[in-house]
């Protein structure tokens, strides 16, 4: 669970301190003593016995907060009001916030963007409801949607407590890619009332992103909401995930001379991001996937209970392989791991065919750790970003929605994520491409535009996308 | 239809200039012949034979836009592109945004506000649900809710036309009260599936505003949501009315010296609002409360298919007037209208008792015209902002949820509404008082702290706020 801990490296302490008891000093020794560093101290009310202060403290790892929070508690005068450290001070009233675009200054403004002015554009849309796209937040807005059933690792943990998650993703939204995110968490697991409910909120929305549903409801409501709804559809954890895999491993089998159609690619953990990564291999020419669950490979003949399991039987596995991953994973050329801890061993890993590439993606603990795999592979990564190499869906989601936004595509197709693939790969150069950098870092400014590029033309190809082209636009004066 | 064309003074022509044919100066007299007046000129594009400007003409009245595209078409080597109003200009893309609240810079936000930081934060409020108002937007969101089905006075013109009204709500929640607010306008106008719907959108929300929902489906869903959620719901057209309306009267029956409880009151127009306004004067104490719609007085023993009808009927008409308007006004101290337009004539206010007051609110046109009435009233008040003494629901509802979400009021009872209508009439000093200034303007700075304390007062007497005061608060470092 090391993972979990991250983002915390400052506490701030709140103490009620009588004067007559203890001095100052005496406590920043206490903290200093159990190895924190006083950064800053606010005095938050003042009385003649007491003071209440603000002190933000740096740690380097939650045991040792535990440590001084003991220092203190046994301190005589010093009461601890409460304690909080940096990540939760950053959520504090939440993460993201609601704007108008333009001030109301005046009686004047008030009658347009109000009553009476804006009846007038009430009407318009009425008429000719496409104009919702020019003259609402429509054509800039996603609704990040979650039933709060598998949220990070966390599973099934409800609505409210997936929140944070959700306002996060709003923030990446905007920051990356300026769209207009707002978290939907639904207070039902119901598949039907799930279906039912983002239908009736569509309107206001040009794309829907689900996020964090669990398997194999996810699969059904993603399907039904993309055959009924107007607007694309996109199940981050299912397509981002893929999108962003196979971007990595196109520059992987780019950096090792292999064909990727010609590797043998073995999936563990066929759940909603392991069937989506093999759909995408698929499309991608890839024609030898095995997958591996549980109960080991899935094979033809064989008879499932999850009816995605038996689409995968009858789609993948060519040479119906069965046996455990030990067994099938000899001469595979691609490891792919969306399952959990500890899954591939270096055995494993040995028998590989030459030029071995990893993706060991389980979060926060991988299939195998970079260091155990480190002699034995050639391209490693994994879904964490402390090691090279990081498979995040944050090079795809922000991209991808500017992009469908832009063009008011009606549907996400397989082209048009193959294509954000490709943008993504791309923007590692040739001259850049080593086995510590086949993915660029969430931080690099040019994967946006180079995906809404990328999106764009394919949406445009497969004729989905619904906006007119610019010169189109100049030429009749309308989107 | 007046009302309707508000907010229009100026439009902008997107003009493609053959060069050859014409020049600028025959262009700008032809508009200033047709009435308008040049205020600006942008070239969009410019090629060797055509150019393409945008250009700003001040407009007195949409007759004129019409003269002005006339004498345009019929001009050589002039194609007009396209006409914008400064209305519609202010609408496009939508006139809100979503934003985080801070930026995120390195990998180290990213990793408190995200992956993997945010885990720690999700299974806080997993463990302790309450949470959810410290640590997501719960404390400070509220959903603006609309079917579309009673948009202003255009009736069911469906959820995307009704966008730009919620819009424009958010704007004012967030300017007026520092409410973050949300358009969610439904796709369906199913009773059951609306409060479905709500219901299941709630976790992330503090409140619930219901907005332009048609009579009689308007009660249920309020009711039901009332009952079935924990976060105050309130429909804005019955109670934001009703409150503000009361405040005006509240300032109208002293400015003359009467007890509001002793006047008689008729109310014409017995909708959601007509039903709304009178719960509230008899919540104030009123007694003699008439209400009359199409088919007359509602009056006990008479039959009435509208179950709320039977209810009013109970309720009102302690004297069973019977008979129409013009019938039942006499006598009567005060007039409310929230029906249509010239349904109260001269003769009807002539019969009225001493010192008549009259709120005649129906939009665009009142039930008579400030102009009529003038000779034979004392106190007049209007839904409209071109005369004196407007009712005007942007006076309640920021100030309303600013109160409920500071208290964390689980819903708002008649006392807190109460307590907002008398916040409300307080704001217009004794020495202020006078025949046209009953109630306060819109942007008068005091309304929203004063509703706002008088509301969380209300709300901890009557034992639905659920923060801790701020005392406890200090004292134990919990909200």
């Amino acid at each position: 669970m090391a993972g979990l801990n991250g983002g915390g490296t400052s506490i701030i302490v709140r103490l009620e301190i009588q004067k007559t008891l203890i001095t100052f000093g005496q406590i920043a020794t206490a903290i200093g003593d159990a190895g924190g560093d006083i950064i800053a101290i606010d005095v938050t009310r003042a009385s003649k016995l007491t003071t209440t202060r603000d002190i933000t403290v740096k740690v380097s790892d939650p045991q040792q907060t535990d440590s001084i929070m003991k220092a203190l508690d046994s301190l005589p005068g010093v009461r601890v009001i409460n304690v909080s450290d940096q990540t939760f001070l950053m959520h504090l009233g939440g993460k993201i916030e609601m704007n108008p675009k333009m001030p109301i200054k005046n009686r004047d403004d008030l009658s347009r963007v109000y009553t009476p002015g804006v009846a007038r554009v009430c009407m318009a849309i009425h008429e000719d409801p496409a104009k919702a796209y020019s003259l609402t937040i429509k054509r800039n807005t996603v609704a990040v949607v979650s039933d709060g059933t598998a949220v990070l690792g966390l599973g099934n943990i409800g609505p409210e407590a997936a929140m944070p998650v959700m306002e996060g993703k709003a923030m990446l939204f905007k920051q990356m890619a300026g769209v207009d995110a707002f978290p939907i968490c639904l207070d039902t697991q119901d598949t039907e009332e799930i279906i039912r409910t983002v239908k009736a909120i569509a309107p206001a929305f040009g794309g829907i992103n689900l996020e964090d549903i669990a398997s194999p409801r996810c699969f059904e409501i993603e399907d039904r909401l993309i055959e009924e709804l107007d607007i694309p559809v996109f199940h981050d954890d299912q397509h981002g995930t893929a999108v962003v895999l196979l971007a990595g491993l196109l520059n992987a089998v780019k950096l090792i001379g292999k064909q990727l159609e010609n590797c043998k690619v073995v999936v563990t953990g066929i759940g909603a991001a392991g069937i989506a990564c093999t759909k995408m291999l698929l499309a991608a020419g890839v024609t030898n996937v095995v997958g591996v669950d549980r109960q080991g490979a899935i094979v033809q003949g064989e008879s499932y209970s999850n009816p995605m399991w038996e689409w995968y039987a009858a789609h993948t596995n060519p040479n119906r392989q069965s046996g455990r991953l030990t067994d099938v994973i000899e001469g595979a050329d691609i490891f792919i791991g969306l399952s959990g801890p500890g899954v591939l061993k270096v055995e494993d890993v040995k028998k590989m065919a030459d030029q071995p590439i990893v993706f060991a993606m389980a979060n926060p603990t991988p299939e195998i750790t970079p260091e155990e795999a480190e002699p034995y592979v050639r391209v490693m990564a994994t879904g964490r970003s402390d090691y090279p190499n990081q498979i995040n869906n944050v090079l795809c989601f922000p991209g991808m929605f500017r992009g469908v936004l832009d063009c008011r595509a009606s549907r996400i197709t397989q082209d048009m994520k193959l294509a954000a693939a490709k943008a993504i790969a791309s923007v590692v150069s040739d001259d850049e491409l080593n086995e510590y950098y086949i993915i660029p870092s969430v931080f690099n400014q040019s994967v946006v535009e180079k995906v809404r590029e990328a999106v764009m033309e394919a949406a445009y190809e497969s004729g989905v996308a619904r906006r007119r082209s610019a010169r189109e636009q100049q030429e009749t004066g309308q989107e």
